[in-house]
Order: C-alpha cells, then sequence, then structure tokens
C-alpha cells in the first residue's frame, strides 16, 4: 500500500491524528522536499514522528519513482508532502506508476495554500485560476500569470499567485559540468512578486494598453499560513513592494473587482497603515 | 482565546495533532452542525476527543455567538468546523465579533472539499469559481450556477459544484406556527444535481441557445472524500443522472474543455464501465 499524507502547512504537529499513525507503523516513510517546506525541518519531523525520514527530490520523485514504490504491494509505504498531496502540485504521476504496478494507494488529505488562503476573509468561491510567479531571469521573463491574473479580475475573480521556490538548483555552469552543487534555496517575496507585477503593469502602458492590475489594485500578502507566526497585509499592489512580512513561503493574492462587505471587513483586520 | 478548528472529511482522526491538543485543553469546545457532516457522529467525535462537544446549529452561530464567545478573553475555547474553518463556508462572521469584543483567535486548518476534489487527479489551479447546486422547489428553480460554469467551462476551467445541504429545515407550516419541529435531512446525490442541471441544459434549446455544458460533457462525481470509502466516478452528464456514488455527502465536477494529458489518465481511473 502506498499511502499519500499531507503534513499541512505549519510544522510537525499539523499531520492528522490518522496520518501520524500511518507514518509509525509504514516500513519506509519518504518526504518530498522539492516544493515546499514546512517552517520546520526534517529532523524536527523525524524527531516527532520517531521515524527515519528518506528524503525524495525532484530527481528522485520523477526519475526514481520505482524506489519508492519498489514491494509497496507487500509492505506499507508512506509518501510525505507539505500541504495536501493534491495541493499546489499534484503527484498523480506516482499515482499512476503504482496504479500501473498493481500497487494500492490512498491520501490522507490535510490543509493546503489552496485553501487556507482563506484565513485573510475572501471567499474561496470567489477565486478565479491559480497562477504561479516565477522569478525572472535576464532573458526570461515571462508574462502570462499577468495576463491570467486580468482575466479573472475582469470576470470579478480574486487570483491567488503561488510564488516560485528555488530548492536544489544548480548553476548553469555546475550544470554543464555534472557537478551536483546546489545554489542556496530561494523562495520569491511577496515584495520581489510586486515588483515584477509593477514592472509589467508599466510595460503594459508603454503599449499603449491601460492594464486592469495597476498599482492601486488591492492585494493580499501572506506568509507563514497555517503557522504560529503567520502575517497577512492588505494593500495596494504598490504597497505590496515594501510590506515586511518576514521569511518564506510568501504568496499573493490579487482581488478581484467586486468584493463581499464581509470580504472588506475581514481584509481591514490586515490593512497596512497609512504612512505619514 | 478563540480556536476555529478543521476537522477535514473523513473521521475523528481526520483532525490534526494540533487541533486535538487545543481540543483536549480547552474549557468550552463547540460543533458547528448545519453546513456539512463527517463520516461519523457527534458521539464519535466526544468519545476519540474525551470532551463533550456543544452543537452549535444555524441559530446559534448566527444569533448566539455572544455564548459561544463568552469570557473567552480569559478562557480558550474551541469552535470546530468540519473540513477548514475558511473552506466551502467562511467563518468570518465569529471572527469579526470576537475581534470586536477584544478576543484573540487562532485558526487550526484542514484538508477542504476545496482543496481534496483534487484527489480525482484534475489540478487545482484549473479551477474556476465554485458553484452550489441548490435543490429545486416547485416555484423556485435558480439557474445561475449553470451560466458560472458555462463561464467556467469557456475559459477552459473546471467547475467544482458544491451541492445542498438541508439540515433543520422547518416545513412552512412549523415555521408559520414558531413549532420547531425540523424535516429529516436531505443531502443532494450527484444524481440529482445532475438532473438539474439536464433540465437546464434543456431549457437553453427550447430558448433556441446551444449550452456549453451539455449531456455529453465529461464531469467527475465525487463522495464521501477523504473518508475510507470515498467514491469517485468519471463519466457524461448523462451518466451521472444514473451512477450509484452511495450516501453522502457529493459533490460534482464539471470539467473545462481542454486538459492536461496527466489529468485525462488520471480520470481515467475512474471511468464509468461502458453499458451493453
Amino acid at each position: 500500500m502506498l499511502y499519500l499524507i499531507g503534513l499541512g502547512l505549519g510544522d510537525a504537529k499539523d499531520i492528522t491524528v490518522k496520518g501520524l499513525e500511518v507514518v509509525r507503523r509504514c516500513s519506509r516513510v519518504y518526504l518530498e522536499a522539492y516544493t515546499s517546506v514546512l517552517t520546520v525541518g526534517k529532523e524536527a519531523l523525524e524527531e516527532f514522528y520517531g521515524r527515519k525520514l528518506i528524503l525524495a527530490d525532484r530527481e528522485e520523485v520523477e526519475q526514481e519513482a520505482d524506489n519508492i514504490l519498489k514491494d509497496a504491494d507487500i509492505n506499507e509505504v508512506a509518501f510525505l508532502v507539505v500541504g495536501d498531496p493534491f495541493g499546489a502540485t499534484t503527484h498523480s504521476d506516482l499515482i499512476l506508476r503504482a496504479t500501473k504496478l498493481g500497487i494500492p494507494y490512498r491520501v490522507i488529505h490535510n490543509a493546503s495554500i489552496m485553501n487556507a488562503v482563506g484565513c485573510c476573509g475572501l471567499q474561496l468561491y470567489n477565486f478565479g485560476e491559480t497562477v504561479s510567479i516565477v522569478f525572472w531571469t535576464d532573458t526570461w521573463r515571462p508574462e502570462s500569470f499577468f495576463d491570467k491574473a486580468e482575466k479573472n479580475r475582469q470576470n470579478g475573480m480574486h487570483t491567488l499567485c503561488l510564488l516560485d521556490i528555488k530548492v536544489k538548483e544548480q548553476s548553469l555552469e555546475n550544470l554543464m559540468k555534472g557537478r551536483k552543487i546546489y545554489e542556496p534555496p530561494r523562495y520569491m517575496s511577496v515584495n520581489q512578486a510586486a515588483q515584477q507585477l509593477l514592472e509589467i503593469v508599466q510595460n503594459r502602458r508603454e503599449g499603449g494598453e491601460e492594464p486592469a492590475v495597476t498599482e492601486e489594485t488591492l492585494c493580499v500578502g501572506l506568509a507563514r499560513v497555517g503557522a504560529e507566526d503567520q502575517k497577512i497585509a492588505a494593500g495596494t499592489l504598490q504597497q505590496m513592494c515594501t510590506v515586511d512580512l518576514g521569511g518564506p513561503l510568501h504568496s499573493l493574492i490579487i482581488t478581484g473587482g467586486s468584493m463581499h462587505p464581509l470580504e472588506m471587513e475581514m481584509l481591514s483586520l490586515f490593512s497596512i497603515p497609512e504612512q505619514h
């Protein structure tokens, strides 16, 4: 049996009681380590679960899924995922491989950033397509996420922007030379995301267009959702460039045009104070 | 301190370890009882938590929130919600009241149907606005959810349809006479939802319009998501009228037009067998 178990968003104790029971009895326990992070590290999880965890990085999951699934038809194997196994990243691939090998699977769900963002008071009902904002490079500056956010806003829908995470990335040089030396992890902040968005706003204006998302669009920055020290700030996209939300992970919401009074009232709890 | 604690979707053990610790130490524990149900009842929860639960029905939450919040500035009070506190129903109202009374609050998130539907393999990214399909009566037959699903589909987005729940409803007679006698709870099935949708398709055709959602549109029916005996079936909207998914709660997804190959492959695991 393959178990896909969501760990939730905060720390070791955000696993469900059911999930913890399964983790403690499985013969091997993998921790998916490339798309998201908890506020605690692998060691804290190992201590609380009372189990050694095997880190499964991107290569492991995509190229060596067979290792994970080895003997899973006669043993119990757990694959732990920060958030929910079907949240921002789906693990369909692992399930399809298991199914082809005749290995049954079960999912133990948990909170995902995809539903926990509701804590800012915006109704999940009213979210349109979710977008990912990627780190720009000198030569690669995609803007497609902006088009989607604009379309959502034109339809009165909020847009959840998931912000880029670079874990275990190799420099071009190390990649070319086949050296497994990795760059320090990078997590996009709300400030960085807002700055990229504002650059796109400028580009659009220079192209003679008045975008639906502008400096004045009401946004919500969220950091460490679900953790003790989570932070939420509501303000304009311009304000998102400078608001201090502390460490990762960050997410950004671009609100839809029209809002329910209850949404507005909730957001007011998180308003960025006026600067004087 | 007011704690809003998500219980997840299956049974008593779907609470998080953190949530369980809080429940066990709070001076009063309320269970929100009107918008959703677990596969187990209040007694099973009480036994597992080792705590008496106070049922908070709709009247309680909307009209008697003050009882829930009484002394919560000096005591710890827990408010338990099936799924996530900010899932399909938000509890902003209770939070706003608490804040006005100077009572701090914390949220302990869990899986919600809003993210757990990802288990069918459709990517949460690609969902548009969520809709609610309500039980029609002889005189009230709204179609607005259909317009939203059509709009989503035209934009290539999937639509999660939450199906109506009638708990603690009074008959008109009992309501008029002020008698607190309640009808048996009713949960809309995927079959009922599909039948209402097909009636709308007919209505639209009679109005001379060819709708974007038809008998042949690929849909996914889900029952008891997150529970041991969850069921998922993928097929046409026509097939959704007769597929047998067992007891509540049910949800329905109307897929967007274009799908990722991985989404198709996952859905094929749940295809309704051809009838011969």
